[in-house]
């Protein structure tokens, strides 16, 4: 039996540690040489594969693949692209599998979030039938944290850490100018259907700080929300609010789309944060600031959690050995042992359960008002946020992130048209 | 001669290092403690001497202070409160006298921008009119960077290491996703006036990003900017765009303030950012993100420049030293020797030259397009912006920032009407 080459992709929203993960990937698979052939990555995910970009990884220095570890964003291009159902489009799956055939790729590690854990099961499934078999094993990642089975989604854990940190932060700032100046700071964050995000900055109530959450989970009671809002700044002098953007009216229409149109007649410029500011204002007149985080917080690899980006690199190392044991359409997951000491271990679950199912967040981690967390989330929380991963920086004061130089293998096949 | 009491209050908008501007002031008067009696602190600022509510330093424990240096935002409260001018209001100045009188103190502290240098220089004349000499010492403090004669302003280094980090990072994240999705990041910083924060933004040209800034010096051109970002998505696949909050159109409009509404016709909800993200979607049609940075860029800690840290301690630590070589109405300041290594030195200035006097971005700092920084100006922010000084973080993952316990004195005087 030859040895047989990777293939892997990232994809969708990239993260501040999913190169963590293709560090994990790349270095496991170049310990076991005698067995893996070369890595090759996507260039922009999934779309490498089908036009055969196929960027060689041999051909980035050990020192190259070690930085991955410490730096944001996909270093091979990521893409917002889904395949199609194998009913609707059989014609891209047999692409993929006609090209990991040109390359002699036997193994496909594809790193990603809901949608890719589905395509990840298809090609194992379709690989077999079209009989050149490909072992597909999916590496986790997700800012939104909404993956089944494993414990947390690489990726989560350092945005959650950037945001607590970052409303800690901004909350202090305000307590300082409460007396004279601003009253309101509102901080929005990413999450359009589930608040983990969100829960995380909600963590600085244990830090004495008064903060309102508004979750996506929870429909927006105007009157309610300001009662608490009022509340809180009679008997601190000043609220912190945080928002995510998937927060909405009770007819399900997002805070971000209400109707915001400039002198134009531009529709859409608002995000939820100028929205609740601009309610808080009309409705108990004070002052406010408002923040809107944006990429700014799943690309903060400057503020790292150390937990992330250890699993992030342990469940891309996972993905090789699992492959080279013989497992296939599987997606290694973390298990969690114990919240305090925080342990953990690599654990998998099949792709059949992965694919298409959607984690929320329990009802039960949200407090009984709707604008806090419970003791049970913060006990799942802390664990993921421990401990700092800080990159190298330079001598200019900026750090140190690699961008490889993703040399292009030469095509074999016909193009391709997407 | 009977030993003196200290005062020292924070002022105006507060940043990541003023707290190791105080940190410097109590540790050096502690040093002291033959020389200088208490350091009391106004509560929120130069209100809390008006109202004579003075913070007692001396209950906070050495390593609550010594953990100032790495708390942000201003830990005795600010304040927005310009004392208006000795002819409008003689009645506050001879107030602050009276309490500083009251309570001994013989030496005044003001940590603030150019308007603080103002009230501490009229301080100093008119106590000793008034037969109570007070040895008025400013320290500077100020993210806007546009106090005169020192080199840099503590709090702007700090402001800086964050936007130009955080703009690499988001911009790695845009290069990743611009394949198929987005290909325009704009980021939004804090400046009014003048664009020493966005010219920080600018300085990841140097790290391979493509990235066009909008400064207030210079007046937004609409064609003339969609062609520059046009241009840079036509080489690089996408962009990246700082844009100051004080850009402007040609009649002196800031772009942030450009007649949106609501469906409620509420006015401006909106910052820059998504006015420029719009202008460019609705022209070129590219898919944007945008992100509006706000407190959390000057709150921003976790990220703070060690320069920073360090100059704003010394700055704090050489108020105190040269109020007790007899020196009054002067402001310390940094003294750059050389940038490259990077080398400087306590310098001092007149308060009669500080006051009312702001320093401006020199205009060849800002490259001849209008969109950048030139070599002049990335010399001169790269020192401001060297080195890590990150805080500690708790098991939990959190920053260890502190709460002072802020005990208030007895008061000995009868109340006062703000």
């Amino acid at each position: 039996m030859t040895k047989k080459n990777a293939f892997y992709a990232q994809s969708g929203g990239v993260t501040a540690v999913i190169n963590s993960s293709a560090c994990g990937v790349i270095e496991t698979a170049r310990k076991h040489a005698d067995q893996i052939g070369t890595v090759y990555a996507g260039r922009n995910g999934i779309i490498g594969a089908l036009t055969e970009e196929l960027i060689d990884t041999s051909l980035e220095s050990d020192q190259a693949i070690a930085a991955l570890r410490s730096t944001p964003s996909g270093a091979f291009g990521s893409c917002r692209f889904k395949l199609k159902s194998l009913e609707e489009n059989r014609r891209e799956y047999e692409r993929l599998i006609e090209v990991f055939k040109a390359h002699n790729i036997g193994y496909f590690f594809y790193n990603g979030g809901g949608d890719s854990a589905d395509t990840c099961y298809k090609v194992s499934q379709l690989s077999e039938k079209m009989g050149f078999p490909v072992q597909a094993i999916h590496v986790p990642k997700t800012v939104d944290n909404d993956l089944p089975i494993t414990d947390n989604c690489p990726g989560f854990g350092s945005v959650a850490k950037y945001i607590a940190v970052s409303t800690l932060e901004a909350s202090y700032d305000v307590r300082s100018m409460a007396a004279t100046s601003t009253k309101i700071f509102v901080i929005e964050v990413m999450g359009r259907h589930a608040g983990w995000i969100a829960a995380a900055g909600a963590l600085v109530e244990d830090y004495g700080i008064p903060v309102v959450t508004l979750f996506p989970e929870v429909e927006f009671n105007q009157e309610k929300f300001l009662a608490a809002v009022d509340a809180k700044v009679k008997e601190h002098g000043y609220c912190s609010i945080v928002v995510s953007e998937g927060c909405h009216w009770p007819d399900g229409k997002f805070l971000a789309e209400q109707g915001t149109r400039d002198s134009f007649g531009h529709a859409q410029l608002g995000g939820a944060a100028p929205v609740v500011a601009n309610i808080i204002k009309d409705a108990l007149g004070y002052k406010y600031h408002w923040a809107v985080a944006d990429y700014l917080q799943r690309a903060a690899r400057h503020l790292a959690s150390a937990s992330d980006v250890e699993q992030a690199y342990a469940l891309g190392a996972a993905a090789v050995e699992k492959a080279l044991e013989g497992k296939n359409s599987i997606m290694p997951t973390v298990v969690r042992d114990s919240s305090s000491p925080y342990q953990w271990h690599i654990g998998e679950a099949p792709l059949s359960e992965v694919a298409n199912v959607e984690k929320m967040m329990p009802m039960d981690f949200i407090s009984d008002d709707g604008y806090g967390i419970t003791d049970k989330c913060k006990e799942y929380l802390y664990p993921l946020i421990k401990g700092e991963a800080y990159p190298e920086y330079d001598d200019n004061g900026m750090p140190r992130y690699v961008t490889l130089k993703s040399g292009i293998v030469e095509k074999k096949l016909p193009p391709f048209e997407l």
